[in-house]
């Protein structure tokens, strides 16, 4: 089955578009966990490493009944070097092995000749003196288009050969992302255009749900650009940040759903992962040890609040 | 002294405005240097990461006295996973021993908060249970500036912090270069505009040779916009890629340099670091243990092109 079909699939068990960043950050992840992988490997880089995979870890035992997949920013662990890079891959074969997909949030991007490098290492098989290694990597990458079409295309083949997925940034979400996404292309803004270009890169790709293997990134916080762009891209999924920390409401991220209620998967990172440090959820779950139940919490929530808002709206699905 | 202070200061001492780019590929590495890591590690990503360690070792060891830097670019290490990442750390700490100027070239870029842990990585120190490492960083990193200012300003804050630099990607030098980056924004081209901003962003951070530690990626094989650039970005450092392997010439460069013969650096990688393998080169140094000598002569004979061809143009430094 082609991995945007895996994803939908996943979706639809759960009934629930949302997928979870793991952005942990060191200085907000539980003082029980940080002593636990301090004890074993000290106040290093290993350390501070092996608490973010604590930390991940019961995450993902917990939410894994509940979410189609998780979204892992990779500048929090590259963050730790060589030890960081360990916890991320760790934590990808956990998430695989408990039956998430899995993004690799690392917006990638380089001339052709390098992107086939990052594409390789991030999606495909690593060449060795002899053969290729067999590790498995995470289902979906996402990549920064600023350099063109060339440095795309590595990227796409070898989703192809290894049925991975894309997620191409169009519309970020943060506040300075018009500054230059606005840049007008054939009369339209830019970052009109590059989705438009996944629109037609898709077309050839398409599985079985409707949608290709390489979606776009459309921030939350642009409900005016979402609509237009969900409108422009019939068969591109989109996976939008910004909802929660950054200020994307329900009612934003609806935006990007058809009206069948498919096309998006919605991600919010720190307002799932650090609820136990929010006053709501500190009064409900008051040991820091009960921090996986307090984001349990806020993960059902946020799913209600998106579901009803959906309904509201006309687009939740048939079946749910 | 200023970091880009440095850099010139390098450059002037070795009379070379050239960097290497230390891109390893596995499969272009010479076969005793791989027997020499696969008797070690095996045929493993750590084997193959070690290749690439001790290719770069060698070649260090040898251009370490003609060259002012180095760039390393970071998807043929972390094609390797962590393994390749340590061997990414290890040269750049081998390079900075030997003398020379380190450029990450990672293309790094992310919203602001995500991006303070990039530049953190990358640039700064990384926080752990108590206090920050102590590892140090590249001098140097590239940037892609797609996202906006916000996403820029965490790196232009650890450069300031560290004594640290950018090379923030304005025009790149593939094929599809023009795509996105010649959309229109206030009228001029979007590549324009951006290095514009990292002009005015640079007025600010003043070295002692007129160039701010914020400079631009203008790619070789452009020589109009690259003039066009020049112009428009007087306090700002050029990083021009495309020389050579991706069909840059010395005429073409000299685009970039001032009339007082600063202001850019050229980066030549596979030419370099693989031009044992070329037939000019086999024939003068037959066996693959000279491959470092091959490269001498390769870095060697570009500079002398570039040089001649500065002085043709009137922009050679008026000691050199």
């Amino acid at each position: 089955m082609m991995i945007i079909d895996r994803l939908i699939a996943n979706i639809d068990e759960k009934q629930c578009p949302i997928v979870v960043g793991l952005d942990p950050a060191l200085e907000l992840i539980p003082e029980f966990l940080c002593k636990q992988a301090e004890n074993v490997y000290g106040n290093t880089l290993r350390g501070a490493s092996e608490a973010l995979y604590l930390f991940n870890s019961e995450l993902l035992h917990t939410l894994c009944s509940v979410i189609p997949a998780v979204k892992l920013q990779m500048a929090c662990y590259e963050l730790y070097g060589k030890w960081g890079i360990d916890a991320f891959d760790r934590t990808v074969d956990l998430a695989k092995k408990l039956g998430l997909l899995v993004i690799n949030d690392s917006k990638r991007n380089d001339i052709g000749n390098t992107a086939s490098f990052y594409a390789k290492g991030h999606l495909g098989k690593v060449p060795l003196f002899d053969g290729h290694d067999d590790v498995d990597k995470a289902d979906f990458l996402t990549i920064n288009p600023y350099m063109g079409d060339d440095t795309i295309e590595p990227f796409v083949t070898e989703c192809i050969n290894y049925n991975k997925g894309l997620f191409i940034l169009a519309r970020t979400s943060n506040k300075s992302a018009g500054q230059y996404q606005q840049a007008l292309v054939d009369g339209i803004p830019l970052y009109q255009k590059i989705a438009r270009d996944i629109q037609q890169l898709s077309t050839n790709h398409l599985g079985i749900r409707g949608f290709s293997p390489f979606g776009a990134v459309v921030g939350a916080t642009w409900p005016e650009e979402a609509r237009q762009l969900r409108d422009d891209m019939p068969n591109v999924f989109i996976l939008m940040p910004g909802y929660g920390a950054q200020g994307g409401t329900a009612d934003q991220v609806t935006e990007a759903f058809n009206t069948d209620g498919y096309g998006a998967v919605v991600n919010s990172s720190r307002g799932i992962i650090f609820a136990y440090r929010l006053p709501d959820y500190q009064e409900r779950f008051p040991y820091e040890e009960e921090f996986t139940q307090a984001s349990f919490q806020a993960i059902s929530s946020m799913r209600e609040d998106l579901l009803r808002t959906l309904k509201q709206a006309g687009r939740l699905p048939k079946n749910w």
